[in-house]
Formats: structure tokens, sequence, C-alpha cells
């Protein structure tokens, strides 16, 4: 019986996807950008069927790309055209094992949807914080697996901070149980952080101990527009000062994400009679409604006064906070609509920001005319969608020919000033080349010594972060 | 020249140690229980002279014991008997290379003192929250290689979460520079968690870019009174529900800890008129005096009420607070003026607290009549420093004797709820029998395998974590 067989029968007939229109969606990247073949799709239901299956494909070198909610911006979670990888999707293991709320913790298995991660600890009167874009389709074993961000990093941390444990079938079928729901434990090298943000490269995430917080009670949410980055990013530092455990999140958008918002999704609502440059969204956690109230009116009062805010809105309910909030989100959906731009994920010391927008965009213009600089993200912790948009009366064909030499100079100056060409999305197969270019060779070798170390014969998630060795010999 | 020579000439006279008294302390751990003996005791100044130090064993095969403060409790920075490490002092690399206020990051080398660290981060209007009873003589360093804890973790995290960026020097003498102050990065693995809490195992840290947070305006104390330990964590749950932001400390006490304070500490004050069983010691954060005054109060009132707790103080200034933390910080030196405890320094999880307390303790006693369980620590991140007294008329000596198989049972103990057997000392060389017992196979060869894969040649602090392969074959 050869390996895909053997592999059909530890997962039954309910455990396999059969070629065609039902394989489609496990073979296609969520940009609609890539697409792959595989020699299986496999959605086994639970742990010991993954290891068999995994020790099958260790014998016969078959390669496993894993696959959660297959959200991914960087096409880490699809098989490339060779079809000689199986497809081993966590769909099927989606139980919430255990709720722990003297502990503040959560055991889930690896298919669980964020969302009802979220849920589940919500029904336990407390928090999951991760909150992202993708969160009603994205499951946490990818969110583990590409160290997911959102925008609740300011206050509680990535998906690294958020692990407590893990369960993890290694690159040669045996299943490691790091189930451990501690704060504390410094036995030895603390073998989790291997396998987050490791993109299934070095094994299997199956399941997961989460951290757990308070639920706050209620939210303040403000909208301020300014004139210049830098009066930005000094509202930050004065709120981050002022109100260091109530900020949760603050936000930054420029003017062209908010024309491309306005311009093409119809329920985006401006709430200022002006225009202004640049926009910031933040929320105070609150206990009781109006706890702040006079302390951050004060502080708004000074800075308007000062001129270093030209105008702000203060959400008075849930229903105007998710008006503002919904311009945030407008932005994604407005530039897409646009048809013609390049994202760039990055982070920057908060420090760095301005002058790295300031020296960006006026190169940026000066290259191409009348591009627009979609610039939005998360300032508190540093990490910038830096996205730039094709001058309109441009096509898209034209644009992205464009882009090509104008990526390569963000990164360059990304670079200089001490950031990270990808925050969030991790590097998955589209930005190989990329990490390639602007990782030192010193950490490129650390890292293929560990990839090395974990899976000596090379056959989890191949030709993603490093370059697949198979196509390199071809 | 041989290897030895080399070395003295690379770091000049002022960079190595005379033999004979000057020696003594760098040989020498902590508690005084190991001694050891060092080929060349090395004190390099910059991160160069480490690098070639550093080739120079490498390609000599000389072992080498990376040391900071050598304040560890489990004599991880002293060398063996043996004589055939250096020891690599890193007190002489002190400088705070840069403080970032703006990204909220400090840089600094890794022999600068914690206390420097703090002073550094304090002149900048903030705080670096890593708080510990060596503060003044451990160094930074040592805090990332041990992934130090201490009384701040509940609130802020441990060493690996305040950690933003390393500079290593790699067992083959290169110079990893991840000197990032990053909030979020995911060009592939995330290096700097390799070294974290590694105990120089993998290389050894130069330096470091550090998180700093806003610094808190005042602080409430509070010292609570209970009956069973039950009560004490259902107070932990309630505050931690209440005051998520502002909850910076909870600890525990028995009865027996502070008895031994007020034994052998003249200096420790006892608050209250009668004597209880449990004492819960907790600080909340403030914006302003009273910020949270009434909640406070009402809520402990109605603890009071319903008999959940017996007794309480709230610090009404800082003189008060301070003789609050006088009282647990006495407790240490209470119990080593006992001359004759054990120490278990483990976590678990939080809801298992009770439960492993209440069996341990009927456990002990029965074994050992008279035996005084002296519990104290972090409840808020579930460690607990579980520590065995003899009883009173027993010789040390007759019971460091008995006390040997109280250790395995409360290990074992351990294991079975979950927990760990060290929760923040590290393995060091005197935990390294009872890791091997408790750690899996599995872990404890994808521990093996991350060491051989970072430090193939074995000369990065040999005898730690793992068994010394030399002494093996001997």
């Amino acid at each position: 019986m050869d390996a895909i067989d053997q592999i059909r029968n530890i997962v039954g007939d309910a455990g396999w996807v059969r070629d065609g229109e039902e394989a489609e969606p496990y073979l296609t990247d969520w940009r609609a950008v890539y697409k792959g073949s595989a020699a299986l799709i496999v959605k086994p239901q639970n742990v010991d069927e993954v290891a068999k299956v995994v020790r099958v494909c260790a014998q016969a070198g078959l390669p496993i790309v894993p696959q959660g909610g297959n959200t991914g911006l960087c096409a880490g979670s699809i098989p490339d055209g060779s079809g000689r990888a199986i497809v081993l999707n966590l769909a099927r293991m989606n139980r919430v094992r255990d709720v722990d709320p003297t502990n503040f913790s959560i055991t889930v298995e690896a298919g669980t949807l964020l969302v009802n991660v979220q849920a589940a600890a919500e029904a336990a009167g407390l928090m999951f914080p991760l909150s992202l874009g993708a969160e009603g389709s994205c499951q946490i074993g990818g969110n583990i697996s590409t160290n997911a961000g959102g925008i609740g990093v300011l206050k509680y941390g990535t998906m690294r901070d958020l692990t407590l444990g893990l369960e993890v079938v290694l690159p040669d079928g045996s299943i490691w149980d790091g189930l451990r729901g501690l704060r504390k434990d410094n036995t030895g090298y603390d073998l989790k952080q291997c396998f987050i943000g490791a993109e299934g490269t070095l094994g299997i995430v199956t399941a997961a101990v989460l951290r757990l917080v308070p639920r706050p009670r209620t939210r303040t949410t403000v909208l301020a527009a300014v004139n210049t980055l830098a009066q930005g990013v000094a509202l930050f530092e004065q709120l981050q000062s002022e109100f260091p455990e109530k900020l949760s999140a603050f936000e930054l958008m420029s003017d062209a994400c908010i024309k491309l918002a306005l311009k093409n999704v119809p329920a985006a609502v401006y709430p200022f009679d002006e225009p202004h440059s640049w926009y910031l969204l933040f929320d105070l956690e609150q206990k009781r409604e109006g706890e702040s109230e006079a302390e951050l009116e004060a502080l708004l009062g000074a800075r308007i006064e000062a001129g270093g805010i030209e105008d702000v809105v203060v959400a008075q309910n849930l229903a105007q906070s998710g008006r503002l909030w919904h311009l945030r989100e407008a932005i994604v959906e407005g530039e897409r609509l646009e048809y013609g731009s390049v994202k760039h994920d990055i982070s920057l010391p908060i420090s760095a920001i301005d002058s790295f927008v300031g020296i960006a965009a006026a190169e940026l213009e000066a290259r191409l005319p009348g591009i627009r600089v979609a610039v939005f993200g998360h300032v508190g912790d540093g990490n910038l969608h830096f996205n730039i948009v094709r001058p309109e009366g441009m096509t898209k064909e034209v644009f992205y020919e464009a882009a090509r030499p104008l990526t390569d100079y963000i990164y360059e100056l990304v670079a200089q000033k001490g950031g990270s060409i990808s925050a969030e999305h991790g590097i998955g197969r589209s930005k190989i080349a990329a990490l390639a270019r602007f990782k030192s060779p010193t950490e490129m070798s650390m890292m293929a010594m560990i990839k090395r170390a974990l899976d000596p014969h090379m056959i989890m998630n191949p030709g993603k972060i490093f370059e697949d060795a198979h196509d390199r010999r071809q």
C-alpha cells in the first residue's frame, strides 16, 4: 500500500478531500494570487491521527503543508505546484478542551476559529484579547504559527505573549505534550517559542493553552485629526504616559486611506467638516462609563489649544464608537476596490515612524508623481501598513511594474531605520527573496541550523520562509 | 602561544583576574555550596573582545562559563572543579548605550547592574519593571539568561516579555546583532528566544534592547489575613477582575514564614493583634493617592463581612507600605537564620495552588511531624517558594538527610498537578538530575537537538542544564 493510501486509511473517508471543486479552497491562497496542487488534502480529527499521518510522511519523504483557516497574506499555507506535498488541514480539530477561569487560561485545539476562542472566553466572563480582521475565518493554530498581531497588541501583546503552552506533532511523528498553563517555568529551553511564528516549518501545532484576561467593562473611542505625523506620535506618547493601562489601541490613518474608504465604501462616514492630513483612532478601556472623561477632555482640550490637534470626535456611545471603527475597517476595502495597490507590512521603532514616513513619502512622490501613500496601522506597537496605490489614471498593470523598485526602496529604508520588513504577516512564500536580502547571513544561518535540527528531512512546509532545497536542485 | 596566553593578549592586563583570593568570588556560587576552578577568569570590555576570546576557545576546545553578577541560586554561573573552563565575566561591559523614551526602550550592555537599568529608566521618566531581591548585585545579562521573574511578573511579565532585542556572541565566535527595538517582527524564527533562559549554554548575551513602561505615580499596599488558602486565591481572582491593570503584585505568605521572620529578624513588625493562618500582600498601582480607595474598601469590607478575610491593614503612606513589604522581605532572612531549610521554587496553575498546598502540607507533616512548611511567593503568576524547614529541636544535618525523599515527593506532586519544578531559578548545575527525571524524553531530546545545532562542539557552559558529556565519558 503506498503512502497516500496509508494516510487515507488512517483518517477514514471523512478525513480527506476529493479532487476537483471541493479541493480548490485548500489550494488557493487568501489573496487568490498563488495556486498549488497536492498529492492529498487530509483533515485528521485528533492529535493521534495527525501523528500517524506525519509518521507515514516522514518514512515516505512526503512534504507536509500544515493549514489552518488559510487566511494568511503571504501564501504560507498552500502547497507549491509540484503536487508532491500533502496538505494537512486542522479544521476538524476545533474543540475547546478546557476553560480555567481561576488560572485565566483556556485550552483549545488548533482548528478552533479565533472568533470561537473569543466566545468561549466571554462565556467564562473573561476575554481572549487577540483581534484581527480575519477573526471569523482564521484558526488559532494559524494565529500561533504566524505569531498574529492585530489591534490589541499595544496592551495585550502578540500571539507569542498570549500562548502559555503547546501540543505539537514533530516532524518525525512524535507528539510533544507541552500543554502547560504556567506563567513561570524555567526548566530548560522554552520550546514552545520554536513553533510560535515558525509558519509550520518545524512541526504542526495541534493544541494550545492560551492566556485570558479580565473583560473590560466599557470603552471610550476617540478620533483625532492632526496636521503632522509628529503630532500624532506625540499624542501617543502622552496618552501612553497618562493612561498606560487603559490605552488598548492606537491606530494611525493617512489622508489617502480615508479618501479611498470614502470613495469606494458607501457606508463609511466622515465625521469632520474639513479634510485633514492624519487621523488617530484610539480606545481607552474603562471600568465605568465616563471614568476618565474629565482627564481625557482636559488633555485633548490642551492639545487643541496648543495647535497639536485640529479636530476631535469622542464617541458618546457604542454606536458612535462602532462607526469610528468602521471607518478604520473600511480602509482595507477602500484600498482593495481601487484595484492597484502594493502592501508593505512593516514595523519601526516608534521614535523612527515620523522620519521614515516623511522621507519615504517625498521620495515616492518624486519617483512616481501622483502615487497615493496609504499608511495605516498600529502606531502603539510600531507596525505600519505602508501601502502604495496607483496614481489616478494609471492602470494597475503599469503600476505593478513601476512599483517593484519602489518596494525595494521602501524595504531598504526600513532596514536603515532599524525596522522589520514583515511585522505581522510573516514570510510564507511571497517574502522569501526579501528575507534573504535583508536578514543578516548570521541570522539566516542560525535559522537554518534550527530548521535542520528539528526537521532534518526537511519535510515541514517546504518553500516557506526558506527557499525549497528541492526547487534549488532543479 | 597557547590558548590561555592568546586570550590574555586579547583582553590586556586589566582584563583577567589573578589566581588566589581575588579569584574566589568568581569561582564560588552565591549560596557558597559549590566551588569550582578555572583555567582563566577573563573580563572583556567590549563585544569584539568577547568574540575574539570565544574564537580562541572554539579553536582550542576550551569550555566557557559566562558569568554575570553570579547571584543565581542553582550554581549556573561557576565552573566545575576540573579547571578546564575559562570564566567569561561580563562585569566590565556595563554601559547604558541608549535610552529612547518615545519608543519606550533602553539599550544596555550585559554587565549593567539591574539597579542601574532601573535608574537609567527612571532618569528618563519611565520605569524598567523587573524587580527582585538581588537587584543591587545581579546583572541584566544574567537576568536575561535565566529569564528572571521577581515580584512584578503579574503585571509586567518575566524578562522574556521585557526583552525586545539581543546582541549575542555565538559559540563559534561570530557576533549576532539582533539589537532591534521592535514590538512586532515576524521575519522568520524569533532567534532571541533561544538565548533567553538558556543559562549561557547556547551563546553569550552581550547587550540587549529592553522594554520600558510608564512610571506609576503612587501605590496602595494592603496586607490581608485569611483562614484558608482557598480564600486567598479567591481574593486574588476578585482583585484581578476588579483592578486588572492596577494589581501589580500579589504575594502569599504562610503562618510559618511570618513566625520565622518575627523570630529571627528583630526589625520585622507584625501589624495584627492575633495570629492568622495565611497572609496576602498586594499592591495596586495608582495614578493619584486614594484613587480606588472607596472601591477597595467596599471590596475588602464585603469580604470581611462574609468571613472571607480575618483582618486587614491598608498602608496609608509610603512608610507603612515599606514596613509591610519589609515583612515580606524578612521572610527570606528569617528562614536563612533558622539554619536548616530546603527550597523548592515551583509554579502551578493558579487553580491548582490550593489543592497542591493542602495535600503536600498534610503529607509532609505525616512523614516528618513538626516540619515547618514555609510557603511564600507570587500567587498572581502561580509561583510558590515552597520551602521546608527543620522541626524545632532537629539538627540541620539530620533534617537535610530526611528532606531528600520529601523533595522527591514535592516534585512528583508538582508534576501531577501540571506544575514546574523550577519557576524562576532555572536549572544550572543543582537541578540537572531533577530535570532529567521530570522532563519528558521528547522534550529532553528536542533540547539536545537545539544545543547540538547551535553549539556543536559543546563548549558553552558545560554541565549546566545538561549533564556534561565530558564527565559522562569519564
